[in-house]
């Protein structure tokens, strides 16, 4: 059998033991000799299995507090030569072969996280550990390095199949993982040591690597990775239908999860180039859906969309797929969500092209939010905290004292670039909803402007005639909540405002010239209020 | 001398082997013991050193093709033991301590550049190596290990001021060094062992953390870290003067930066937002920065700025720092540049908050461009291709074949984000100039529309009286281009310009009503430049 290798003997030296005594005993049925060192030994022999002593094979003692147990010219030989060009050698060097390394490491990471002192945490400082890891993965041609629990069940299952071998993919495999193992155990124990001594690194590693079709343009290929020891959500993210995920589906997919992830309701978020155009929470999805679509009826068609509960058939049918009329169907790129009902997925199949996307969106966003710039990493906390105070802060108060609308208004502000003002609205029948919203302008005046704008039409659009619509819209603007992400450095925003009809606003606060802002607001009779906390994003 | 330790008997085992003749004499000259292995000993012998063969250390013979030469019980032992606890054991075992480590790896990283096969790249994983330098690590309280030549002279300078000792902290830094060149080490290992069996994985390290005042938001605490192994230009930055930077200044400073620095001529880049809102090039400083500011003058106050060239005084001066007039003042978070004249430094200092960034822009920006998202990681190119053709799709020509604007128009649509359009000019004076862009935008019309109205206000602002205005601005809309970083989806877009002016468009084309969109431009007089090439930036 090419490339097959008998496993003959193995070192066995555990520090997580679970599953070792099972291992041991499908290695022992094929005749194996086990060579083991202390702890590992003991308990081996306590399950009845007959274990060589380590010190017999390296011609030494166990030293030095158990500092110096496998280190050694012979197990290093017996793990290392090449058993083809290195045979005669190892003959005359009397060098027996070791075909398995079944070593997991000191548990560093337990010690780290515990916040063990520095001389605890370099005794778990693993020495012998990798040394016949990295050893026995060099000589992966010959020899198997086994370092994680996780594996036993296959390679006895292996072992049965063949009598007692190993393939030479399987050791490959085998080989890989170890070198990510030892990677990954001097990646944490450099930044712990680091750390302890007064310097911060950070250590990150990726892999599953695909490559996509392209990434934010044709012209650049890109590729997508799982982070190795953290959740993935968005990696893991499953295409049920549709074409490839390009990169910025990828992006937007991620954006419009995290909007309606928070929500408790049925949560719709719709993005365009990374912003909410549309937004909606509410008892039913399909009217949370309608009142999104209707945020920006223009800038829907070919976005990207999420909820976060199972999607049923009534919801997507607002998309009209099967519309004889042409015009009347909604093409959007993908829509996402923790699950969609059978149906629901027999109907969206229809659009060859649209992209259904089953996301987990139960699992947190991480403990950080890095950003990658130029040869450098910036680190941060998420930006997690909605407010820190309601604070009226002027003679008007609002219409109605709807805390649920106040933070939806913060919550939608917060979701969209700076500088960013979201337009919000509780609407008749409850549902709490983005009317407009204003993105990524240098100056909060344009991003004003284009809220208030948009709003204003997507109110119009509800009015069927003509007639009433005026009173209509400024009923609805009286309604609406105004947020912004940051404070309004001058009073310029509030006359507009004043203009469109706006009655209550919800900002931050804390600039300069917040005197003059709440003294324009006084003058025209609206109600403001400070929550202390600013969001940008950008 | 409480920490210190004399080196008495030095292991040096060398791939790199620069610098090495010079350190193992200072140690000969301290009365230092030196062992050594196979190439390491032939070089320091032939230099005149005095070495002791490993062999002599070890008790085994260098074998199995040098696989093994310092693995060994003794000489683990002499690095590992502790020198208190473990004194008498290792006197009965008759170890001798090693004092110092040198060594550096088998040249991995060289071999897998240069694309060799795979048994060439396994035969240079380093074993030996790293477990020496990871055990003298481990017993830093006692042993130094030197993983670094660029140490080599600080070590000689170190053992000649105190008779051949080494203090604790150098041993620290020394042990730091030593585990993060392992995981290093092993990080490229891994990562290509990964690749050569079918799977990509990454691997990156960041060091030298330093907190920030907070991030994005005050809420938000933040780090700023430098990348391992890279050129870190932004890291490097010098703040001149001015308060700490902030998070969002370190990511504008980077964008403004990253737009100028591929200018050939003054370049001046106004970003607020990360959005270029001010952008001008030309074969003067000062007027550059004034055509810049004039290309949103609300914005630009509290934006970040960079220059490509050394700044001079002429040019800041435009800010009027020192006027009697305050509300002339032009307030600025920072300026950023490769240098300052010395007077320039002088003037702008006066403003107590301005952050005076001195920023090396011949350093490239890279390899490639890295975004995490919640456990993922997507990596692509850079977008550095800026067109592929220029193709003339319409009936009309452009007023002037002025190729330099048509690549300034696209590349300021590029530094825009998405939906992005820029509207460009060369002034009479011959600069190139942004008169007006419209960013981050859901759909395409508001972008046009935003950087229309912004182009008219910055054309009107130039004429001094009322008289001629319209004429004026009606020609300079003319001999302007519009560009845009995507295809525009309908007509609209294009009606849109010709009621401005507009006479020529630069876009890449591609759109499925492409015909549509070329003849409403034939309708409008208007001439259209397909570049196909496609630059979204989120």
């Amino acid at each position: 059998m090419e490339g097959q290798v008998k496993i003959k003997r193995v070192l066995i030296s555990v520090s997580e033991k679970s599953g070792i005594l099972r291992l041991a005993g499908a290695l022992k049925s094929y005749g194996c000799e086990i060579v083991s060192t202390g702890g590992t030994r003991k308990v081996l022999l306590e399950g009845g299995i007959d274990v060589t002593d380590i010190a017999s094979v390296t011609g030494s003692p166990e030293a030095f507090g158990g500092r110096m147990k496998t280190l050694s010219f012979n197990v290093c030989s017996a793990l290392l030569f090449d058993r083809g060009r290195d045979a005669a050698e190892a003959r005359d060097l009397k060098i027996e072969p070791i075909d398995m390394v079944v070593c997991n490491l000191y548990p560093f990471k337990k010690f780290m996280d515990a916040g063990s002192d520095i001389d605890i945490l370099v005794e778990n400082i693993d020495i012998g550990g990798p040394t016949m890891i990295r050893a026995a993965a060099k000589n992966y041609k010959y020899v198997a390095a086994v370092t994680d629990v996780s594996d036993y069940e296959d390679i006895i299952n292996e072992l049965r199949g063949t009598g007692g071998y190993l393939s030479l993919d399987t050791r490959v495999g085998l080989m890989r993982k170890a070198y990510n193992h030892t990677a990954d155990y001097d990646a944490l124990v450099a930044c712990a040591m680091d750390e302890r001594f007064g310097e911060r690194s950070v250590r990150l590693g990726f892999s599953r690597g695909k490559m996509l079709r392209y990434g934010e343009n044709p012209h650049q290929r890109a590729w997508f990775f799982a982070e190795n020891g953290a959740e993935n959500p968005l990696y893991d993210m499953r295409v049920l239908h549709g074409k490839e995920l390009s990169y910025n589906n990828t992006v937007d997919i991620n954006g419009a999860a995290e909007v309606v992830r928070g929500m408790k309701k049925s949560g719709c978020a719709i993005v365009k180039h990374t912003n909410p155009c549309g937004l909606c929470e509410g008892d039913d999805q399909r009217r949370a859906f309608e009142l999104a679509w209707a945020g920006d009826p223009v800038s829907a068609f070919g976005s990207v969309i999420a909820f976060n509960k199972k999607v049923d058939l009534k919801t997507v049918e607002f998309l009209a797929l099967d519309s004889a009329d042409r015009t009347a169907r909604k093409f959007v790129e993908v829509i996402a969500a923790p699950s969609f009902s059978e149906d629901t997925l027999e109907y969206l199949k229809k659009h060859r092209d649209i992209r259904i996307i089953e996301y987990d969106m139960s699992v947190g966003s991480g403990k950080y939010d890095l950003k990658y710039i130029r040869g450098s990493l910036l680190i941060q906390d998420h930006d997690d905290e909605l407010r820190s105070k309601f604070e009226m802060v002027t003679v008007a108060r609002p219409v109605r004292e709807d805390m649920e609308l106040f933070e939806f208004g913060m919550y939608a502000a917060r979701c969209v670039k700076s500088n960013a003002i979201a337009i919000v609205r509780r609407t008749d029948d409850g549902f709490l909803s983005l009317c407009g919203m204003g993105a990524g302008q240098p100056n909060r005046l344009n991003s004003t402007g284009l809220a208030i704008a948009r709003s204003l039409e997507t109110i119009s659009n509800e009015c069927s005639g003509d007639t009433g619509v005026d009173i209509y819209v400024k009923n609805q603007m009286a309604k609406a909540i105004l947020a912004s992400d940051a404070f309004f450095p001058f009073p310029d925003n509030i006359d507009e405002c004043a203009k469109a009809g706006i009655k209550t606003i919800i900002q931050p606060g804390g600039s300069i010239r917040d005197r003059q802002v709440i003294e324009a607001c006084d003058r025209n009779g609206i109600a403001m209020i400070f929550t202390g906390t600013r969001h940008f994003k950008h």
